[in-house]
């Protein structure tokens, strides 16, 4: 892929070819946990279920699976419960955000207002922890019900940290390994668990989840600064507005000019919304986007020696691809 | 008590005293579990926490231990559980409804707004699931998944079927016995599993729960018509204005001339809000009322019978109390 081309954004297609039919799996699983709820309340879970997602978690647990050795009915189930959850975090983050669209539809909080919104993100996260119970294993409904939690606490800490000119960057490692890392840290992990691995190895895998989660997440927040609105399909700059101290704009103010970082700070103290031409306008803006890609790479490396080992040929192979992908997908995000 | 007093409403006093000890070892319990969120979390975990509340749910699962022979420390936690499950639909009601001061405080919705009040809640309920798995019993995490789902479906209906004249009792009993019965049931019914009782036994005080949330939610919905707010200290009428058609408004569309049924109707399907002074003016509004408290009456006595014959002396009496309580809070809702 060339450095030239425009980063392609949230559209982008993870290479997950070789759990395909598994991937199907869990969209049917999916498509059928309607049937668990009241027919009155059907209609909304199957509207929030057929909005089509990357299913990324999903993925991972099914090839951290085949990665051990076998891929297991377990690993497409705990795929499926992880999904709900992100499911419903996404119901109410779009509540939060007052967001109208997702992937190109009306989101829920269009189509029926905040308050029933609340409700059916509640209604798929009680569903999904009421679905672990299926394991018939206490240590994965726990992990399961901590994972969510931790998710919920980086976004509250998030919340209550924007505008904050205090946050310090291990600040941020820790809200975006809460509120992104946590959840495919517990695809990877838990898939380990339930392959019967021994503890170390299931240290790796969770990391493995923890690093690629939180790299995915810088990804993130650098396209919200040099994407392109057209080719990511999504409202960008949201962080800006909202007051969100993401990775380059830490490392901007880590290494602007004392004239340009008291411009800077003045505005985030002011709760004025940063705006992008200001800050392309520092000379050092080109740098602390490249130095939050090199902190994500980094992240991806320790991706991949955790892999180191592991006995499933192909699946190990498709780990290993999808940090190259995400590697790839950052190094456009440089200018 | 006398029935020309009125209504006292929802600063009423549960005949809790014998289980006063246990409820303080709640109290803590739920002031602890503060700690285990992060420490950024922590004050708005605990401002929600230290709300105080009437404990119904924790009261009847200690009882119900009590009434089968010997109240464990299972007993204590699952209230615990059951509590934080309903202070996070409390936190999220709020929102919905958008309160600004529940029991005399401003709500986590007032003081930080909707979007932290949505991620709060989330990280209650999560929290709650997760505590539960601390049983190491799959069967009661399941029990408390279900419960917790019933309750957000009961309240996707309710929101659903507001102003719809559709709507039948059956319709209603179902609302009102997910949205609140559900929980009480989960007390009292996962109460007798902690204390391994047999299974028509937890299937009676599974429906001793659930008939007594019913009956309460019955005296509430009659309450927001009759109650005095300045007794109750909280706005009423409120289910008039949003459309909910509760029990007394059922019977009255049901037993109301033609005349003053088609004014109602007329009303509700142009969803506009109804009124007091039009649902008193109409000849059968007292009728209305009394059928809704013999209703209610009568699941109290369902509740009683499932008493019978149960071992724990002085506990069995005070779930008999309890049922004795709301029913005379319901007689002075009669005129």
């Amino acid at each position: 892929m060339s450095n030239s081309t425009l980063p392609q954004g949230r559209n982008e297609r993870f290479p997950f070819e070789l759990v395909r039919p598994q991937l199907e799996r869990v969209e049917a699983s999916i498509r059928d946990q309607v049937r668990a709820f009241d027919p009155a309340v059907e209609p909304y879970v199957s509207y929030v279920c057929n909005t089509s997602g990357k299913r990324i978690r999903p993925a991972l647990s099914i090839l951290a699976g085949g990665a051990l050795g076998n891929v297991e009915d377990g690993h497409v189930k705990l795929g499926v419960i992880l999904e709900l959850v992100h499911m419903a975090t996404l119901v109410h983050d779009d509540i939060i955000d007052g967001a109208v669209t997702r992937r190109m539809v009306p989101t829920a909080n269009a189509k029926w207002g905040a308050g029933l919104s609340v409700l059916l993100g509640d209604a798929l996260f009680s569903h999904a922890l009421a679905l672990a119970t299926e394991f018939n294993d206490i240590g994965i409904c726990r992990k399961v019900g901590i994972a969510s939690r931790e998710v919920c606490e980086g976004e509250i800490i998030q919340t209550q940290r924007r505008f904050d000119l205090t946050l310090t960057k291990a600040d941020y490692f820790r809200i975006i390994e809460m509120k992104t890392g946590a959840l495919f840290a517990a695809a990877t992990g838990i898939a380990a668990a339930i392959s019967g691995a021994d503890e170390a190895t299931e240290a790796k895998l969770y990391d493995y989840g923890l690093k690629l989660g939180t790299a995915y997440q810088i990804y993130d927040d650098c396209l919200d600064l040099v994407g392109s609105e057209e080719a990511v399909g999504k409202t960008l700059r949201t962080d800006l507005e909202k007051g969100k101290l993401t990775l380059p704009i830490l490392n901007l103010l880590d290494c602007s000019s004392e004239s340009q970082r008291s411009k800077l700070t003045k505005r985030i103290v002011e709760q004025q919304p940063l705006d992008l031409p200001v800050l392309v306008g520092i000379a050092e803006y080109e740098g602390a986007i490249e130095s939050a890609v090199d902190t994500a790479q980094a992240m991806l490396g320790t991706c991949r020696d955790h892999l180191v080992g592991l006995p499933g040929g192909e699946y190990v192979e498709a780990l290993e691809q999808i940090t190259r992908f995400l590697g790839a997908l950052l190094e456009k995000c440089r200018r």
